[in-house]
């Protein structure tokens, strides 16, 4: 059968499956992966131990479904002309690489690599809330904030592969604004991811919970964690709007272990789009719940791999 | 000859002229044309008004030269499908109407419009600064800011064609922030438009002139007058650097009357892209004095006129 493997990449984990080009997934596994831990080797030493670390994950379903590719979201930047990997701002040990080829060559299969969030948009305008819209705007959140978009039906990456840094987009000025780990201040991630509302939460409780922790405070009616939430549905309101603005696209669905507080972030969320786009912008965008939630970005690296294969 | 007569109508003026293929300019005028002062008619006489005086306008170069098809920048909202202005933020009295059918049915030849900045951004990128690059933000600073986009080298114009309206990025928050003509605060015309020149002189200095005036006081060394200047290329970058965060291109290019000021506006917005992208996207970002200067609206209507007799 033509499956491909689909793989999807975070800071911590490797989720893997395999999948029929209708999108049925006939075969899934996830594991741990800990490659920011990988820093503590230098140079090509810590990216062998990254790539052994992937093949040995992978090789097992390749053994057992013979599949014709591997798609695969990553977080990093890459350039669709050389089809290296620029940079990943989490791991700064992958840098100017031809990691796709380097993968393909140890597993003897085509690879394909898009960076993870727009695997996830990927997937979502093919399979999910987004099926049916030409342009769109997905969002991952998790412990960071991340962006995909896909404009006339077809991924946008950018220049350099750099497009859709979502999370970096500025929402607040001035001193007061929250620093945000990529160095600046005022990051809508700094406002709206997981470590965000740990960290707001903490400030103003005192308390140190994850943001899961802090939504359950929230279920229980602890107003301070409920602002939290909606706080950070506002100020990811403030951000699409600032997309709006500038494309005039008109649907975003987000994905991602902070979706779970989506009534409390929606809103705040739809406030806040009312409030900042110019008049004649507002009251026809649809703000959506990803439809395949965590899958998002195993079913966009399945989109890659099968689209990579019929392109090659 | 091949020639199309091209129209750029802003708020108060009408520019025209006979464009060669080539983008060679064999004939040109300028009119006032108070379009805003047309809404003190009402309903559909106000439109007729407007037509009325754009065809008076445009009749003798059409009898003297002949052109294929008439290419027109308006400032408004055009939606590609229906070709239809949607909306005109400055000009209440014309919305969702087949304007461009409307005047090619007075005028008797074909007439193709699209939004003034996005006009422009056409003609940077075919003619301008912006000819080598695939994709291009390009902007006009004038009594307000509008915005094109050019991405894979086309125009972008949105999905209801108010794409790139940049003068309505937000730069700064709180109810500290300027309000702007739109209803909304902390705009980037609020701060780097020829308006918020005059306004923000006139606040610090008591001083009332305008922005022209108040680059003259610049060149004489009032550093009131220079800070303006240098606080509205800023604000420019900062707004730049958020299409740049979302899109990942690198490519911007200015036109209009405030770009007389340009070594007092560049340094600072060179400064603020620098502190606003995140770091893998710094240092590669071209940002550029247009080379048509007031007559890159022209050429581009001259462009899409021709595309549009090619396409059809």
């Amino acid at each position: 059968m033509n499956v491909v493997l689909a793989v999807d990449i975070g800071g911590t984990n490797l989720r893997q499956a395999i999948v029929e080009p209708s999108g049925a997934i006939i075969d899934e596994a996830r594991c741990t992966l800990d490659l920011a831990h990988k820093t503590q080797a230098h140079g090509s030493s810590a990216v062998d131990l990254m790539l052994d670390a992937i093949e040995q994950s992978l090789t097992p379903a390749i053994t057992r479904h013979h599949p014709q590719a591997v798609g695969m979201g990553f977080p990093g930047f890459f350039d669709d002309r050389t089809r290296r990997l620029v940079a990943s701002p989490n791991l700064p040990y992958v840098h100017d690489l031809p990691l796709a080829d380097m993968l393909a060559e140890r597993l003897g299969l085509p690879v394909f690599m898009q960076n993870d969030a727009l695997c996830a948009a990927l997937g979502e305008h093919r399979f999910g809330a987004g099926q049916d819209v030409t342009n769109l705007l997905h969002l991952t959140l998790g412990t960071g904030i991340g962006g995909g978009l896909i404009l006339h039906g077809r991924p946008w990456s950018g220049e350099f592969g750099m497009a859709a840094e979502f999370g970096h987009l500025r929402i607040r000025h001035g001193h007061e604004a929250r620093p945000c780990g990529c160095g600046k201040r005022g990051c809508v991630e700094a406002y709206a991811s997981a470590t965000a509302i740990q960290a707001i939460y903490q400030e103003r409780t005192g308390r140190n919970l994850d943001a899961q922790a802090v939504h359950a405070r929230a279920l229980t009616g602890d107003e301070d964690a409920l602002n939290v939430w909606r706080e950070a549905g506002f100020s990811l309101g403030m951000a699409i709007a600032q997309c709006i603005i500038l494309l005039d696209i008109h649907c975003a669905t987000l994905s991602g272990g902070l979706t779970g507080a989506w009534y409390m972030l929606e809103p705040a969320m739809r406030e806040a789009l009312e409030s900042e786009l110019i008049p004649p912008q507002r009251n026809h965008v649809s703000i959506m719940l990803s439809r395949l939630g965590e899958r998002a970005g195993i079913l966009g690296a399945a989109v890659l791999a099968t689209k990579g294969l019929t392109d090659s």
